[in-house]
């Protein structure tokens, strides 16, 4: 039996898991990132961890064919380096010869929202389906596309960043600098915010019951509180849904997805984002894309990220 | 030497080329459809044309290596079938099957706007590009890309109808039965249509003077009178490359293009339109994708549909 690692580099946590070809998760852990101990004692980390992990699950060393990392921001898989990562402050860094420096293994990285699609494109919410249009909802929105086995990354290996598209209304503040990109209404953080302006501009709502600060506000206890039917949480998730379906009513003809998987703590709301984004999606699309796609919740949760860094990079590996 | 046949079928006329495999047009002829005659008529004066042109070309038949066709609507490439072709009265047409019967040559079809833009994508304004979207603005607004040499077509082989997705403020009718689609004010036909309803309204136009009924106004004629210092003119293209760029600002972090190709009648009013467009992108686009991608207008004018044909039948048929 062959194994390999997924590693999933985030700007708090890191996941390590060890996995086998079908993408089983065999063994993992999760530890806190520390990005101020830079990228060489990070590298040292995750090395060690394996390590452990392998020792643990009683794999053997030389069973590990291949290692994978997802890695925030954009990257260059072909020459293996993170060419911007602020969460983790990286620049420029060749991660994957200094990770295989250390692993005497070979390490394949990419983009850390398009492993977690391809996790969910290969062995979640899209196996089965030819053309996997993912998106994550989480502290922003992003996307990937995975076509029949085949990650989409464009030039510059750029596809995939709609959430810093501006939409109609939009006025919160976005973390690139502008005013009203997608993300700031489409993300959990997104949806917490609108609850919260609207609590404090004297909106009535449960929440406010329930949170004597509003800056307390998640986007599940959003959710929470419009299943206790609370008209002002209701009326958040269905804007969000609606401007979700706006944005999607582009990318729907430009890519023809049959499946769209949504995920991240975001789409935890699932219908009741879903079914208002459905219907300005159906709605805003020519009659012969209507319904011609599945829109479906990510299965995988939190293991898609090491799930598809381990199984993208074995099959990188394949291909030599 | 090897030679290619590349045939663009319209609703209105055909026009059929042989090729040299470098895409160069040895000779061609463009000739009325006749839809009412039917597909097998139609098939055949294709067949007849061809051996005409071969044998002024002093091309010998043997030396034609295969026929590509482009044809309007929904093509299943893969099976050689015209799904559906409203101008042309198709349903389900085994197109590729039927001229292979008649002409003893393989036979490939595809969507006559896919053939376009893999024509420029590869003989023309795209040439060197990897990642090439390119867009007709005629009667109609569509759309293909193509990646390293491949058509993205997408589940049931529907990517790239971004015409029909409802634009803001969009109030005219559209031939799709809805209102406001994007093609309803970047085409030529929407050109003419938005300076027509503005003169109706009673705006002043240097176009009134020109033309005594405002319905003989082409697109044309808009871009003439806004050289010539016509405001509402201006207004008209400007406002037409500002919606084009607010769609467009969806599809470039989608694909992540590295050269955006436009074509078609309405695309000669050239920097007219593209000078607001490319604003209006560069101010809804991240500052990574900003200038990170050319804008160009279609080189191959006309031939652009029969060299894409007959480039994209030699490619198939090498791939086997």
């Amino acid at each position: 039996m062959k194994y390999a690692v997924g590693v999933d580099v985030g700007g708090t946590n890191i996941e390590c898991g060890i996995l086998d070809e079908l993408g089983n998760v065999l063994i993992k852990r999760k530890y806190p990132t520390k990005p101020e101990r830079g990228v060489d004692a990070i590298l040292e980390s995750i090395a060690v961890t394996l390590e452990q992990l392998s020792e643990e699950a009683g794999i053997a060393a030389h069973d590990i064919e291949v290692i994978g990392l997802g890695i925030p921001g954009l990257v260059d898989p072909e020459a293996g380096i993170s060419l911007r990562a602020v969460n983790l402050n990286w620049n420029q860094v060749p991660v994957a010869a200094k990770l295989r420096a250390i692993t005497g293994k070979p390490v394949f990285i990419d983009n850390d929202v398009r492993m977690y699609v391809y996790g969910e494109a290969v062995a979640g919410a899209g196996r089965g389906h030819d053309y996997v249009y993912g998106i994550t909802i989480g502290t922003g929105l992003a996307a990937a596309f995975v076509q029949r086995g085949e990650i989409h990354r464009g030039h510059n290996f750029m596809a995939g960043e709609i959430g810093h598209v501006p939409v109609d209304h939009g006025t919160f503040a976005c973390g690139c600098g502008r005013i009203g990109c997608l993300e700031t209404i489409v993300s959990a953080t997104g949806i917490a915010k609108q609850a919260q302006t609207r609590i404090e501009l004297g909106e009535a709502s449960l929440l406010s019951e329930w949170f004597p600060d509003v800056k307390d506000i998640r986007s599940s206890d959003v959710s929470r509180a419009c299943l206790a039917g609370d008209d002002l949480s209701r009326d958040v998730l269905e804007q969000t849904g609606r401007v979700l379906g706006r944005a999607l009513a582009w990318v729907v003809p430009t890519l023809s997805p049959d499946v769209i998987v949504i995920g991240g703590g975001g789409a935890l709301a699932g219908e009741l984002i879903f079914a208002p984004m459905r219907e300005e999606l159906n709605h805003r699309l020519l009659q012969d894309y209507r319904n011609h796609f599945a829109i479906k919740s990510a299965e995988l949760s939190d293991d898609a990220g090491i799930i598809g860094s381990a199984l993208w990079a074995l099959h990188q590996h394949k291909q030599g």
